[in-house]
């Protein structure tokens, strides 16, 4: 059998090895029930446990006061592009989106299906999304102002969240959540697709604040309404228990073998240097976003031509590193680099990038 | 470590004890990929085989045509309620659907908040669900007929299926599906959460016949539209992807170890013949649906008194047999013997019920 790998996939992507071994030493036979957790009745105290343990640790993990709800429902990001529309713009309001890339794109896209108003008030798209706005004239009024915390695809990444007033903020945090402390308060809804920092693809995870639970119109099916879950504890149908176990075993080694958001955050701000600095460390690599802008979870660059990326995609693969290919849509190479990737793999990945360069540049 | 039980539970159920050791001999390392399978793009080859693989088994386990797409989406049962209708009623139609419990209501409660016209042809409220209707008369012209196939809470099953004529039939088959062969080509659309006979909870199976695909009106989000994961295979977003790979494990016991339906069929009568002779055959225990209408699935039972129920579930769990309780909503005990139950487990169950009932009767 091929030993594990250094894996810098996008998402669905690494995972922490002890949470990975403890799955599988627990797999037939959760804690002693006599069953897998894939078998235990989500109406169980075992279950229950698993969940509200869960909830407690986002909540002690980013500090979320009690005027908020943290669900894990289904559907990933994707759903919440059209779940938000429909439940947080009340008749007569309009809301403001910032357009950051493919995902912002794909959010502001099911706005127009559902034929609610919105308006545009930032965007980096002049430039190839290279960049995150500096000023979004935000729209006194708006309903909420929605952005991309961390754009996977283009490799760029919020440094601070913007200025909104009075106005709730909305945010797609899929691929940055729970890498760094930030302040929840003026956040109507969070949400995130758990595939990157918080465990494996099927459940997502929303924070929202009460007052938002109130928008809701009549006429949302009773799944797509945030009301359903917040009242039931994400338990109102049965939820996606077997990623919702991983998930608390993430937040556990998060909180408890990391210590939580300040040291992952360290943590994430040394790996990104190091492979950033090996990127502008010479001619071969070139990053794609402007440096003010750059992602600390996918460092996106080029190399000096295509046939030179594939090469390099394919030979790190060899060595044990994968996961390197850029997005479909742009090309280049994209390193990833969430919370489970320890400073070991990206010094792997380094040493193997500056080899590289010397053997091909 | 408690040794493993004789589960019971409704949903999510027992799983095949082989699948489940499967997982955790290649959690950690899936295939050589040095990955677990929770951390493998759902974009890498290695995924799309399970992916495809699942699907052709379905194909082949239920004789699917090839004017049917099989997908695996997120959101259970519970959000297939409020998609059939949003998809499948065009402008000028009405719906019909058949009330046989729970599920059926909560179906019909989605078509009364999406505001679309629908009519109850047959229930059996007027009996507490005790069976299943003979007689519906459907409407001509109706967009389509739904009905559940197995009633989880109240123990019954439609022994064979309701003919329609020319309207399509749409069935939540959660409870029952791959439990027993039948013929596909009825039906306009079939869903079912896979937490019962096909995995984990977290994903949900839909075959739906490519002429329904083209009813979705403008105005219904991406990710609600049927036509969205038809046309990519699943894959327009992350799906989840660990609950599709228990599946198509689930799906390969069924074909290659049990046989496929014929030979599941068979065990599954024969498992329910045992439970039932057990229960008709004394004073002790009593039967709640009619016998016409018995579920091969969830067998539900009532006791001289809630007390000796209580004692019941309590020491048959003792006795390493777990998940006997009826559903909160209806009280009593139920026996939920799903294909992943063996003949083992319910001999194991009627020796403890011919037993409990000589010492309490």
């Amino acid at each position: 059998m091929a030993p594990r790998i250094h894996n810098f996939n996008p998402g669905p992507a690494a995972l922490p090895l002890p949470v990975l071994e403890q799955v599988r030493e627990e797999f037939t036979n959760f804690k002693g029930s006599g069953m897998s957790i894939t078998e235990v009745s989500h109406r169980s105290a075992a279950f229950e446990e698993v969940l509200n343990d869960a909830i407690a640790r986002v909540r002690r993990l980013l500090k979320v006061g009690d005027n908020f709800s943290v669900l894990f429902l289904q559907g990933g990001a994707s759903t919440q592009f059209c779940m938000v529309p429909m439940n947080l713009i009340p008749a007569g309001q309009s809301a403001d989106y910032i357009n950051t890339g493919s995902w912002s794109k794909k959010a502001i896209k099911e706005v127009q299906i559902l034929d609610k108003p919105y308006k545009v008030v930032a965007s980096s798209e002049d430039r190839n999304f290279r960049y995150i706005p500096k000023n979004a004239s935000v729209t006194s009024g708006a309903a909420y102002l929605h952005f991309t915390s961390n754009n996977t695809i283009e490799g760029t990444q919020w440094p601070t969240f913007p200025e909104s007033g009075n106005v709730p903020l909305v945010s797609d945090m899929s691929s940055d959540i729970l890498s760094r402390p930030f302040n929840v308060q003026p956040f109507g809804l969070i949400y995130a697709g758990a595939q990157k920092n918080l465990g494996p693809a099927g459940v997502t995870l929303v924070i929202i604040r009460d007052d938002m639970l109130e928008r809701s119109p009549k006429g949302v099916p009773t799944m797509l309404r945030y009301t359903t879950h917040a009242e039931k504890n994400s338990l109102y149908n049965t939820p996606t228990c077997f990623a919702i176990y991983m998930a608390q075993l993430v937040l556990k080694w998060l909180e408890e073998t990391i210590g939580g958001l300040e040291a992952i955050e360290r943590l994430n701000q040394q790996k990104a240097a190091l492979l950033y600095g090996v990127i502008d460390g010479g001619d071969f690599y070139s990053g794609t976003a402007d440096p003010d802008s750059r992602s600390l979870m996918n460092v996106t660059f080029r190399l000096p031509d295509e046939n030179l990326e594939k090469k390099f995609v394919a030979e790190a693969l060899q060595n044990g590193l994968g996961g390197l290919k850029g997005h479909r849509s742009v090309g280049g190479c994209r390193a990833s680099i969430y919370n489970a990737i320890d400073m070991e793999a990206v010094r792997n990945l380094t040493d193997f990038m500056k080899t590289f360069a010397q053997k091909n540049g």
